[in-house]
């Protein structure tokens, strides 16, 4: 009896972390990985690091070489596309980029982790030397070395999602070049409430990032083939780099093209096991759509963490387990400089849209006990549903040191805990940590008083 | 018709949590405190770094003043000790200190808020100059003091608990003094299990501190009425100053003079609101017992959460509300120079003698990504209920980073949450804060596989 085959589109976070947990699971299973780019199993969160500077090689962000998964028995073809695909015949089209054969590949099970297409808007200029996304390990390590060779010192960032951010952060604090970063909605890092989202940016302004909040990119300006600004609908900016983190979309267009459904987002549909309602398809990471802990209803979040739990879901279900992956909070946490910013489950705004009633809480303590070295302000807003009181969104932003104190809402939202449940959790204290009562805790006893009105 | 008349016995977290709480609902109460010492509601867990000259001031230690208190309409009388209670009566008998008055108070609701009474071995020498306790403020600032003054360059710290291990950090990393530590039990940290303990202990040798484990203070050597050096069972260590942290016991000599129940290691036998079982009297902070959220059983710990807690419940209750503390996990957390240690929940030792059958994973992680720069080595341990799963216990111990993880670990103990929940958190990532998967579900993914076997 021939080996079940089976083949993964897409070698990084959820396709590589599927195929590894497939491979220690079966044995004889055949495992096929075809990935468009040149890596398997990277960092991608790690670039804007790479770019400030912080990372001694680009190879440090290589979780595993494909020859590394060679090793292990998964058969890893790099700079291969995957062009069609025919649920029918169960086979794909294979455009080997580098030999420009195409070939034919049959499967027993596919797993689509195509990922997400960064945002790429078509205004003038836009491919013009100088302006790079961060999407790829490719694009990272080019920025890296348009750094490096034409030491800019002129940077306009476009976006202010948590890839601008961070993109903004590397330039600013450690590469010491003047920084603009362009927002087209009025706040930055938009998964956290209005209120929220102006202390982040006046964090920007205050390390020293020129902010420019509702205005929309309208085009890069060239100079012998050079970028030398960006065109905003209200101002000129000069520049002579332009970093475009305007966000992803899931990468669906193969599937779409087979007739596959998709739901929020254009995102694969999946069920938590990560199964295409298509007989032998599963999707996983940035690609496919997840369920929100929170609203419990379907929802798109491209990071890391998913793609990763996902993708070891797929694998385990691909060999014959049946692991289930009940779902996300968007959890998300962002340095920039000595300031942090995290975020989990709903905003305000979902909560009405959803038609939850909702009480929101929202508080200033210190990250640690005041009188000890480093102390510093940090800003907490719970979310809960009323009059229940149960824990259904978190945001943190403060100074180093805040922000990880979101996992305990991330946990909280996970174990149904209630406002009254928060207040009277045991927290680590010590006064380098925390003061007494953790700000988590403190903005949990204001929910309740508010909760209580 | 009279106001009700609350009398508190001690003016430090629970004593004076309670009578704040109190105070906000009811203005009508009268609230009368009684505090042996001179200071109220201080931080007797900032005294190591007072001592550690971190803090500017002994001010900032204190948290509210009598005379802040006052203004609240409490009234407070410090260096008034509660030394007879007659709850026939409903009367306790007050000796002030300076004055020497011995009088009688009327009370229709008594809080017993006396705190621990730290273990004072009765050896030769122990009473000489040089040799300080650190569980009051005052003695915290007469150590500073005598620090500061008489300029100690050997110093011998006897036990190996948190406010040890804190002072033994606070004479070698900040003040850069050649620092024995004496420890009786095999281990430090005793809160820890043995082979955790023993990664607090390396960190300790690494750091420089002269470790001596399973010695026991004989006496202190005493020349001139003055302290100059340690003699345990083993050998001489010379020292110059003596520091004592071998633990407290609830101070309950009152209540147990007046007939009062008391329970786990002596501490007042109180339920979930603050009551104990005889008619107008109620207890909090460390004085008290309380209850083991993992164990279900009743315990006694003396953490200043935890009496913050539970005075806060006590005065809600005091005031005619109806406030329940469900209890505690004993989670702390130390931090010795660049090491930290955690932990919650139960140990493999308490899980056997409860007759809980269980697993542990132990696993080693990076504080942050690999390629991040300040990335150490942390270690997690999970215990867990066979074969539930359901999550009892968690030890952290690592570099800078490490330690506040194991908030998720309580809340998920609180949550009744198991290894496979914990996997599926969605915790928050960023390069500079966690590896893609946080360290505590890499330790998780280990209980799981062990879960399994």
């Amino acid at each position: 009896m021939a080996k079940r085959r089976i083949v993964v589109v897409g070698g990084d976070a959820a396709g590589m972390s599927a195929a590894s947990q497939a491979r220690r699971l079966d044995r004889d299973l055949e495992i096929r990985v075809f990935e468009r780019g040149p890596h398997t199993s990277y960092s991608a969160c790690g670039i804007p690091y790479l770019v400030a500077g912080l990372v001694e090689d680009p190879s440090r962000l290589v979780a595993r070489t494909p020859e590394e998964f060679r090793e292990q028995g998964i058969h890893v073809s790099t700079r291969h596309e995957v062009t069609a695909l025919d649920p029918s015949s169960r086979r794909v089209t294979v455009h080997d980029l580098v030999g420009g054969r195409l070939f034919e590949e049959p499967y027993d099970d596919l797993l689509l982790a195509t990922g997400a297409t960064p945002l790429r808007p078509p205004v003038p200029g836009i491919d013009a030397a100088g302006v790079f996304g961060v999407s790829t390990l490719v694009s990272g390590v080019a920025l890296l070395r348009f750094v490096e060779e034409q030491r800019p010192r002129k940077v306009v960032v476009v976006g202010g999602g948590y890839i601008g951010l961070e993109i903004a952060e590397a330039f600013n604090c450690h590469r010491g070049l003047e920084v603009s970063l362009v927002e087209r909605a009025p706040q930055v890092m938009g998964t956290l409430d209005p209120d929220m989202g102006a202390l982040v940016s006046q964090a920007l302004r205050e390390v020293g990032i020129r902010l420019f909040l509702e205005e929309t990119l309208q085009g890069v300006e060239v100079r012998d083939g050079r970028a030398v600004g960006v065109r905003t609908d209200k101002r000129l900016l000069e520049a002579d780099l332009v970093v475009l983190g305007l966000g992803v979309v899931p990468q669906t267009e193969l599937a779409k093209r087979a007739g596959l459904a998709l739901g929020v987002r254009g995102a694969l549909v999946v069920d938590s096991r990560m199964r295409t309602p298509t007989a032998g398809i599963w999707g996983a990471g940035d690609c496919a759509q997840t369920f929100n802990l929170a609203s419990r209803r379907p929802f798109h979040v491209a990071l890391g963490t998913v793609a990763n739990k996902m993708g070891r879901v797929a694998g385990i279900n691909l060999a014959g387990g049946d692991a289930v992956f009940p779902g996300a909070l968007g959890t998300a946490v962002c340095k920039i400089c000595k300031y942090e910013a995290a975020r989990t489950g709903l905003l305000e705004r979902e909560l009405t849209e959803l038609g939850i009633p909702w009480t929101g809480a929202t508080i200033e303590e210190s990250t640690r006990a005041g009188y000890y070295p480093g102390a510093g302000d940090m800003t907490v807003k719970l979310l809960a549903e009323r009059p229940s009181g149960r824990i259904l969104g978190g945001q943190i932003v403060g100074i180093e040191g805040a922000a990880k104190r979101i996992d305990v809402v991330a946990t909280a939202i996970r174990g149904g805990l209630t406002a009254q449940d928060l207040v009277d959790l045991d927290l680590s204290y010590a006064p380098p940590f925390s003061p007494v009562w953790d700000p988590v805790q403190v903005a949990a006893r204001r929910l309740l008083s508010l909760l209580k009105d």
